[in-house]
């Protein structure tokens, strides 16, 4: 190791990074903890983000590559024990890696400037693992940026972070952004705001999909606000054809979110 | 309550429902435990699927109508106290009702007559949640019938249960299948056979969905064994039109099961 062990879990730095678990911590230092070698890694293919990695002997021997890229990219290298690992850690068992990186959000109007195809909006949306899947899930079907909204859960939420698998350092992310602000935008850019909400009368079929669109998610249990739905161009649902009373947020969700990728590229093929 | 309450936890009968939670006592019981307000009603949809119902006096003043359609079943109503209530449940905060169920699955061939349009089938699943969002997801989409192979978690743990959301009771359900047994009858039961693997070149946009289909879905980390590969007529991949790397599994079951479901309806609407 280049640098001594970290064995001491009271010492500063280890208290400091550990604090991040905290969202109030989080929005005083602007930064945020990434766990693991995916997240590490990806976190990493974003010039300037991780300002400091810790790793213990085992994971720096079977992760040489990361630690290395680490170190080349001028990023300080803590080795750590276990057992400050383990303190820093937020899963029952941590691989080794974690990181801390700057905040990657972006204004809401570099976000999607005009243009943009698809966003993916999540409004009071409150388990930070359904967040993160959708994130990760709209990552793969090509979406342009997602939008965490004020009332949504923190998108450096550690599981949110571990449940994107890598995706929140893929694509522009906007958290705190009101949910009027996030539609007018979304409006003004040229997509269609559909908003996704089990009690609608119309679906996903009977809708035309093959342009730029952005889709609200609501909270889990309750779905989308009125106020909310008032704001979208159209509100449809996932089709339920057979006896399921509803689909779970992020697999709603996925279809959504695929439905409109594959029409769009249906519609302009070269695209 | 029609019954003294329950309040001893050691008592037979809460430990003959306790011990459900073991698979080897279910597959000798030949009995499960199905959880919470929703699952119960669910399962007492389904005539003599419901053997035992657990109510504290709390859940049945709550969901009188629940405890009234299983005593207007024949179905034994026991009182629970909160202390033998969550003994029973797996749940941390467990909403007071607890059924004791039936094994509902069906053989194979009555799953899939000929003339089956849709069907799921999770070999190597190893995630109860998982797999129950997948039978949630493939219950929405229309399927026909989902199978469990013998390499996968079991339909019955208390996990699947739960995630499934009530699905579990609501479709034929095979498990413990050979995954060559399950291809073998979805072929000739008329079905084309496509493979969901990450791995695969081709993608769902490049196949013809409007006929009937079977899909198989593989383990969470490592996708579908060679020998699976080779047994089915087609492997495709949901396209990954982003950066992440992959979809997790529930995801792209609900991606490939909607675009089935979808693709049959549009080329039959009447359906």
């Amino acid at each position: 190791m280049a640098v001594p062990e970290l064995t001491n879990t009271k010492s500063p730095r280890v208290k400091a990074a550990k604090r991040l678990a905290k969202r109030a911590f989080r929005e005083r230092d602007r930064a945020f903890l990434a766990e693991g070698p995916q997240a590490v890694r990806e976190a990493l293919s974003s010039p300037g983000v991780v300002t400091e990695l810790f790793a213990t002997a085992d994971a720096e021997a079977r992760h040489g590559d990361i630690v290395a890229a680490a170190r080349a990219a001028g990023v300080p290298v803590f080795g750590a024990s276990g057992e400050v690992m383990s303190e820093l850690a937020q899963t029952v068992t941590p691989q080794g890696l974690l990181a801390v990186c700057r905040f990657v959000h972006v204004p809401l109007a570099e976000a999607v400037p005009p243009g943009t195809g698809l966003v993916a909006v999540l409004t009071h949306v409150r388990d930070p693992g359904n967040a993160g899947t959708v994130l990760r899930t709209a990552d793969a079907a090509g979406a342009d940026a997602v939008v965490f909204t004020d009332a949504s859960v923190d998108p450096y939420n550690g599981k949110c972070v571990r449940a994107s698998a890598g995706s929140l350092f893929h694509l522009p992310v906007v958290t705190g952004t009101p949910v009027a602000d996030a539609v007018a935008r979304l409006k003004s850019a040229g997509l269609r705001v559909f908003a996704a909400d089990g009690s609608a009368e119309g679906t996903l079929d009977d809708v035309d999909l093959s342009g730029p669109a952005a889709w609200l998610f609501g909270n889990e249990a309750w779905g989308l606000p009125k106020d909310v739905l008032e704001l979208a161009d159209e509100v449809v649902r996932v089709p339920i054809y057979g006896r399921a009373e509803s689909l779970n947020l992020a697999t709603a969700a996925a279809v959504c979110l695929y439905a409109s990728a594959r029409a769009q590229r249906a519609a302009s093929p070269e695209g």
